[in-house]
């Protein structure tokens, strides 16, 4: 096991009916901006019960935070909190509301004359406004963590960032709002999640049997309650534990003490931009193709992952972990989720090009859990996956 | 899924090496009290460890806090703390000395008289001195929770408490102390810690895949690590493994969202009491029994731990449940934990007529994960563990 550190001090309200409980999280005298997307919140009535639960509270709303939160609009609310004096900001929405608020809780308190430079500088991360999330959409795990991913469409640039004040003070899971949110973004949020572990599962092993276990926890999970959700999103407990499991995907603790891959993330980011396909959908996409690419390095893994997530008991390790890939891919299939390229886009051709046009570009010579991936080996990747 | 709140801000350093981290955790003007027990960390090199890691510090030292930490020394300390203006203190030990320094954090900054109102009155819990620990003994996972239990002899109380003023800053676990931990005191943590997830895990059942799935997962690699870490204490991964999985047996995240027996550690915490058997013996004494006392309110969750963790395939639900309890027993004694009382104390037999009054004295009138279990019941179940 690899040394660690871990903290994360957000604190989860989960359940039916916990949006009430943000009257007990947010200081009375608090002057709040709430922060949200596109609206769907004033459709399915979680405005209304975020409201009621503020109260009398003096509160601001900013909305229309797009998916991929752009710096400009956030620019937008980063002058009305200064103007308005806002001194705590509550994200209702997904994992785009969410990393935008983390940018503006450390923006507010930001005395230098550019706030891209956060992002790009490395500074300004450690101290934020307070802020808590109400979460409407289980994916990306950003209501517990401290990671945000902002883009700036001026620049053509998307950057990530984590720091100890962008953890949110708390963040609301509340089951019942997976009622509305389309098969399609359900879909979304497993693959998401899935991914999400992989990434920090499928390495060289590194004798960290609970993190294994608990890695191995949260797939079998999200394979068992998956296809519940997706056929029936009233399905409380089916969607309570997606919606938990999202979280614990991604919320630093199974990264302790072992490596993380993330070139399936770094690949699938390159498919986003340049095709517009959804983020998860990019990695259901690349994830399989990187595992046959890297065979060799992962096959102890996979084999395990195979053992005992998808419980094959027959073959060879090579053939064990050859059919886990395989399970994955049935997996996505059964979630509506296309595995290639091609049947996203017909323009795929130049796919693998530009993708390792823009990893050069930046000077990344190497990505994975060993660094040694290098622009040729992402291309062919890429082309498997077409 | 019930709904559950859950926040844990400690900060956790894991690995080899990690004491020298102390330097960057504790203020450097800060004034602190290193705490400690009966001497044992001057024997295997921790103590010159800590002192090398404080630095130039101004220190003053507190030793000999004994297990089942003491009210009446607990004041010294207390004095001391006062008088000496500590700000900080550090406990380097087992669960005893950070139950201890929990109670002396929360007392430090109480103004009231009597500082045992702490514990008998519910008050003064929700600020505390900062704290930080060494862990010296992985089994109770009081690093990381914010839980103390607390004793006194003069009135033969023993009080249990919990408040948000209580969790360490932070914990430092270094598998390397797990070298000079005797044989016997190893075996505890491995019992401890796996009652500790039974207790949150063996009840009814609460449709919490997720969480089911850790605490399974805490105890496969209990089974997996345990025997191999008591056979050789210096195989660092094994006790790596043993030192994490105590941690997260009992850091609130596998109670999130279910239900809670405990019922095992209060007839056990009695047999301690009564007969001075290790903490860790006594539920492995109580536990079996109490499980098949209770077989048909917790057959299917036993069904289903004898079928993921002890890999149970064939037999009737009814078989598969008792064939789990008897590899649990097994596995005890694998570890050389005698499972009846009358292996510990000859004087045995009145055991289940004591608890029952002293349970009866504190007005105990229903224990269990539903509250229903009489003190009949429980004489019933302590007398099956003679």
């Amino acid at each position: 096991m690899k040394n660690f550190e871990y903290k994360n001090p957000t604190k989860i309200l989960f359940g039916e009916g916990q949006i009430a409980s943000l009257n007990n999280e947010i200081p009375e005298n608090a002057k709040v901006m709430l922060l949200y997307g596109g609206g769907s919140i004033k459709r399915n009535g979680i405005y209304e019960q975020v409201k009621a639960a503020l109260h009398q509270r003096d509160t601001v709303e900013f909305g229309g935070i797009p998916a991929n939160p752009e710096y400009e609009i956030l620019l937008k609310a980063l002058n009305e909190i200064k103007e308005e004096k806002v001194d705590y900001l509550l994200a209702v929405g997904g994992g785009s509301v969410i990393d935008g608020v983390k940018f503006l809780a450390a923006a507010a308190l930001y005395e230098g004359e550019e706030p891209w430079d956060i992002l790009a500088k490395n500074i300004g991360r450690d101290v934020g406004l307070p802020f808590g999330t109400v979460l409407t959409l289980p994916a990306t795990g950003t209501e517990m963590n401290s990671f945000s991913v902002i883009s700036r469409a001026e620049t053509k640039e998307k950057l990530g960032m984590s720091g100890l004040g962008l953890f949110p003070q708390f963040s609301i899971l509340d089951p019942k709002v997976v009622h509305s949110i389309p098969k399609r973004q359900i879909a979304n949020g497993i693959v998401d999640a899935f991914n999400h572990v992989m990434e920090q599962y499928i390495t060289y092993p590194a004798n960290a049997n609970l993190q294994d276990r608990i890695a191995e926890g949260i797939l079998q999970t999200l394979i068992e309650v998956g296809p519940k959700v997706m056929n029936d999103p009233t399905d409380y407990n089916a969607a309570a534990n997606f919606m938990w499991s999202c979280t614990m995907a991604l919320n630093g603790l199974i990264q302790n003490g072992v490596p993380g891959d993330w070139a399936v993330h770094m690949m699938g980011h390159e498919l986003t931009a340049l095709h517009q396909i959804d983020h998860a959908r990019t990695l259901a996409i690349i994830g399989p193709n990187h595992y046959k690419y890297n065979f060799e390095n992962k096959k102890e893994k996979l084999t395990q992952f195979g053992e005992r997530v998808w419980n094959i008991t027959e073959g060879t390790m090579d053939e064990k972990a050859q059919k886990a890939i395989e399970h994955t891919i049935a997996f996505y299939h059964q979630l509506e989720v296309p595995t290639k390229l091609s049947e996203y886009t017909e323009n795929y051709k130049g796919s693998s090009q530009f993708i390792v046009d823009q990893f050069t570009k930046r000077g990344w010579t190497g990505i994975g859990e060993r660094g040694d991936l290098t622009p040729d080996d992402v291309k062919k990747i890429v082309e498997m996956s077409y």
